[in-house]
């Protein structure tokens, strides 16, 4: 079964959180607004709510990433829930448990959530397949696949910024080939109905099959950026430099690099997001990334309340089925 | 002053839990139906409670088990006690402080619970040795000696599954020599008045005076599982195969691994434990793990309740005491 | 600006505890009150307290230090508060994320607490002067620079066994060239107008320019401990005796070490402290360490308290700003 199948139960409610694709508007749009409701209306943060009590979250990273983890266990911890965090390089997989096993186990101890970050595509969606009944599984990062609360909380984001996407042109800039972030935030772009989807890279970091998402594909940035209302820059493994599939030094820098240069192209107003955390002078010119219409630490607060609305929706859908 | 002596209080209430050998079959039943009402009756869940809020479980793991570590950790957080995760090796001994300096220095901390895990027979004893009145010991593992929360949940899963001790057959499989969970099974089952113990595995991995424990010896699998009631398997730590204590290869598994030939020398419906995790076609056959009468992840569980129930059984006997 | 103006307010209230540098007695007397009202009058064990629930402690630690950390997380969830902790060296950092990104980020994800260690002086300055309002952050020891909430729970120690200051003759002995916490107990000790402070050290560990600090310089231990009433050890850094900077092996005993003799020259009754982990035979005569006069697990208690009560107060101070 295909991850945005197994991922909604027999009312087509969300069972786990593995894909956007698949999830209609509604779905999207449902999980943005639950988000919402968990700022306060004077201050703007985050409220503290006992919503999951005596619940337990265990954050399965294959792949260390201190900062999604970290996302993970506030956004547990505001709901009250418990939260064990597993690295698994260091722990169970050394003793030859297999990963079914491992999910098994932590089960029969009691967790109910399952964040599952993997380096290999389809991990979650495994998760998801051997896990019984009274637990749920969010997807925060598989392989090259999907990165689906990444693409919601920029949902999120731009809604609040620039409110309807129909009227909105989008363009999404850097390795859309190796980029689970930009293949979740299409599927979700689509899902709304956002007006104009455009792809900007190097022709060696787009994949040939782009085109049937809907999207236009752009390898030059100037021409991609021409009337932009919102821009979504992705982060550049600076490791891919030396493969030779990125152009190195400053080289991509100068071609596909956000200045204000190539900015002046876009939209006045254009608003700039990016998934963090950015690397200064490689993708972006260091203060447009502090500049007001770029809302990268906005990006990661509301990260926390999407990632909170996710696991109360999941968690309130399985005490329904039951 | 013995483990067994040192862990009763004048009373003969438990102290600290380091070891089975010189409990009462009542000390253990105690524990037991504690465990008990901590799962609620319709769902069989394990609750949630404020019994030990702003109490704090200091973790003391000086030999890595994030299996072990996470189960006393989630027991503990259902109880709503705080948890310090210590990792020894990587902290304050390197610094060249002594145990007994870093016990009394979280006990100043307000430590009240310590989980001693240790490559060391006996270390859990030296803790509790050297820690001031005002907080408990659980033996989390020493060396070879004990694992008494292991057996404890054992006792748990059979009493719940096939009731009355006196009327069993057990059978304890592999690896008794070094195996802290086998000494600590055999004194729970003995404790209990289970109608028979025996101990099945290769002369190699036997103690010599393991008949002194009032225990039957078989070096023959098939011989030793005539009309057992309950099958005891033991993790096989592979890294002895090298060694040569244990034959190598398929070589163990085809004499004293539980397969579905071996296993129909037991009675029918007999129930199998194992302490996990599991390595399917080492110890056991991988579909026999998976079988309704294997109740491994049951065994998980109860682990849980269990060391809900000597947490919350060794603060009261401090506080009724103090 | 510099720690000590940048760590007040326009009204002279803690915005951050950077150092003790700057401090009046009434900011230190004001924490020292605090923290004493977290003792319960019965038992003299800490209470547990809703204050700071919803509140998200970040323990950066740049530095490794297992002890440190841990009694900024106990202290912190004494107070309810959820506890984030970030070995650095392993995350962000690592993927050439800069310092200033890192908190800005930590904020983002609503975390109010920065607890910083770090080995370079002036890192928690370096926070406090990047982080936006509704934050505070507290030095949990830089380079050589400071360590203050070490040296408010001496001053917290040496108050409540032996009252008034102005009456009291201190030496404090041993590395002091190297030591953030001798820095930050001088700090104290003057701001509190002590009696008399003696530093007491070979001529390679002294500063030259310590005098300037208003102490009295010794380098014989006989001479320095005459009459004092406490006496405040420092750990050893036993690295530095490869350096050549510190009589190697018992060389260092032998002059500097506190031992009967030595002790015999305090006045009777001379109170002993030190920050821990202690050194037994190195800088302190094993059985001294453990003897009533010396108060050095008393510390370590009442460093949770000093740590919750200065959590505690820039916590309202912000709330009070805003």
């Amino acid at each position: 079964m295909q991850a945005h199948n197994l991922q909604l139960d027999s009312n087509h409610e969300l069972r786990h959180l593995l894909t956007i694709e698949g999830l209609s508007a509604a779905h999207i749009i449902a999980i943005l607004d639950k988000a919402e409701g968990f700022f306060t209306k004077a201050s703007g943060e985050i409220i503290q709510t006992q919503e999951l009590q005596g619940k337990t979250l265990a954050n399965l990273f294959f792949e260390a990433s201190t900062r999604t983890r970290s996302t993970f266990e506030l956004a547990a911890k505001k709901l009250s829930a418990s939260v064990l965090n597993l690295n698994i390089s260091h722990s169970s997989t050394s003793k030859g448990e297999s990963l079914r096993d491992t999910v098994r186990n932590l089960q029969a101890m009691q967790c109910q959530l399952f964040v599952v970050r993997h380096s290999s595509s389809g991990a979650a969606h495994f998760v998801a397949q051997h896990i019984n009944k009274g637990a749920v599984v969010i997807n925060a990062g598989d392989g090259c696949h999907a990165h689906p609360t990444q693409a919601l909380l920029d949902m999120y984001t731009i809604r609040k910024h620039r409110g309807d996407f129909k009227k909105l042109s989008v363009a999404i800039i850097g390795d859309i080939l190796h980029s689970r972030v930009a293949r979740s935030q299409i599927h979700a772009l689509k899902a709304l109905q956002t007006g104009e989807i455009r792809v900007i890279g190097p022709k060696t970091l787009l994949p040939k099959e782009i085109t049937s998402l809907g999207v236009e594909v752009h390898n030059n940035l100037a021409e991609g950026l021409q009337g932009i209302d919102i821009i979504m820059m992705l982060r550049l493994q600076t490791e891919r430099m030396q493969s030779g599939l990125i152009p190195a030094g400053n080289a991509y820098y100068r071609q596909y690099g956000l200045t204000h240069d190539s900015l002046r192209l876009a939209n006045p107003n254009a608003l700039i997001i990016h998934p963090g955390p950015i690397n200064r002078g490689v993708e972006i010119q260091s203060d447009i990334a502090d500049s007001p219409n770029a809302v990268i630490l906005d990006q990661v607060t509301n990260g926390i309340a999407v990632r909170m609305a996710v696991m109360s929706l999941l968690m309130e859908n399985i005490k329904r089925a039951s």
